[in-house]
């Protein structure tokens, strides 16, 4: 099932999108895609779209971010080996952590604004995963797929001066306005026949800068679950954006720039276009 | 006016704590102490509380965290010349952020967990910032003053193996479960003469362990919020942790360990007391 919000800006609707491509209205049974819902209403939206319950909305406009106000966005550095490389890191032992604010996320095809006097604004295609389920301190890697609602694109967007070289954490050039790009859709889990095998793609005004593939984390998904576990408690509606592949402007020298187009697309979980501001 | 919230962890109330020790009903003012209470509200609260209309509350045991779901928790690091000092960094030539999981927060009073395993939990005395108003690319410190609601205590806990040993950023030993006690009250702006002359106290077990003044901070409050809002927009409810003063365990070498009793106090924010579990 495909789960999206459509709408403008903080009234969007939870939708469904069908797979004939129609757009389908899933607030007769939720009134919104959020924590609640993910924790105990996918089953209901599964059934009632599966019993042709859902009545079709027209004139959409605009697609929102597929989950409202996540509790927090758990980002995992250097996650490729070829991303490591490009950016002279070390592969890490184990997992890097850091933290995005999670008023950052925006629709799929918001503008992304560059902040003022930025010169390094940047672009990070990344596999977003989104909780249904709490993990806290699980057992293994293997307690971990219980826990996934699904997967959705994520832009990562960095400005690489204020995350390193303007003192203390990574946090300082993940956060500004508008940096989460999410969507268009939730794919649930039983969607995704292996996380571990999608292509993700990146665009810079047409010129394809990132085309790499989740098999190449050096953590998988099921594991950075379990590992976060143990430093804090996943609740349902967090967003883990697992890392990027090889390719970003930091390594080539080219960064974002007022009025460029990035497009992203990873197998299976649609496609964004945003539009530099 | 001292805000605060009291009842079962999940079920919390909001009231005031009356100049005469009396503890006062607000939900007839507002269903809690929010994002949206604090954007909006507090005028109205401060007048019902000055007109007598608020009815007492009897039979409390618990006293919760005073904000309810902020947004985010924003942290500064080293930012006491004494405490960088202590712990052999550098005095930060512009400040140091990281951020905490907003799940950690918990009552002034609840039990801090500590981590199965850990051997390196840390406790720290630090002045929290809670925000009333939006802080975006503000123009100057001086800009800051009418975006505080008010402040609190808070214990930013922290597992220093965590955070400074297993690879990454601080945020890996700033977020296990009940990492960050906040309260007992949320003491508006207008109580507050100077926040840059408050002393700040911890005891472990009885033993003074911090004993500091936040005048000695490295950058002030207003400072700080003006600095957050060129890297992120903050808004109503969120909770900046402004850093500690010398004598944390990393320091002297003395951890903390299951049983131990944590107290916490700020000149006019009233006191903590946890136990760890």
């Amino acid at each position: 099932m495909k789960l999206l919000r459509v709408g403008p800006e903080g009234a969007e609707r939870p939708a469904v999108l069908a797979d004939d491509g129609t757009l389908l209205d899933l607030s007769g049974v939720t009134r919104d895609i959020d924590a609640g819902f993910l924790a105990t209403g996918l089953d209901d939206a599964q059934a009632a779209y599966a019993a042709g319950d859902l009545p079709p909305i027209r004139n959409t406009r605009r697609v929102g971010a597929p989950v409202a106000r996540p509790g927090k966005v758990v980002c995992i550095g250097l996650n490729y080996r070829d991303h490591a490389e490009e950016t002279n890191f070390d592969i890490p032992a184990e997992p890097i952590i850091f933290m995005k604010a999670v008023n950052t996320v925006v629709g799929p095809d918001d503008d992304v604004k560059i902040p003022p006097g930025s010169q390094k604004t940047d672009y990070e295609v990344e596999l977003a995963v989104v909780l249904k389920g709490r993990a806290r301190y699980l057992g293994s890697p293997d307690e971990a797929r219980d826990t996934i609602a699904g997967y959705a694109i994520s832009n990562d967007v960095s400005e690489r001066e204020y995350q390193l070289e303007r003192g203390g954490t990574w946090d300082k050039g993940k956060s500004c306005e508008t940096f989460n790009p999410l969507g268009p859709h939730l794919v649930t889990a039983d969607e995704i026949a292996d996380p571990q095998d999608l292509g993700l793609r990146l665009w810079v005004n047409g010129e394809l800068r990132q085309d790499g593939s989740t098999k190449n984390m050096v953590f998988g998904v099921d594991h950075l679950i379990w590992y976060l576990s143990q430093f804090m408690v996943l609740d349902p509606g967090d967003v883990i954006n697992t890392g990027t592949p090889a390719g970003v402007g930091m390594a080539g020298g080219s960064y974002l720039r007022t009025g460029d187009l990035v497009e992203l697309e990873i197998d299976g979980l649609g496609r964004q276009r945003q539009r530099l501001a």
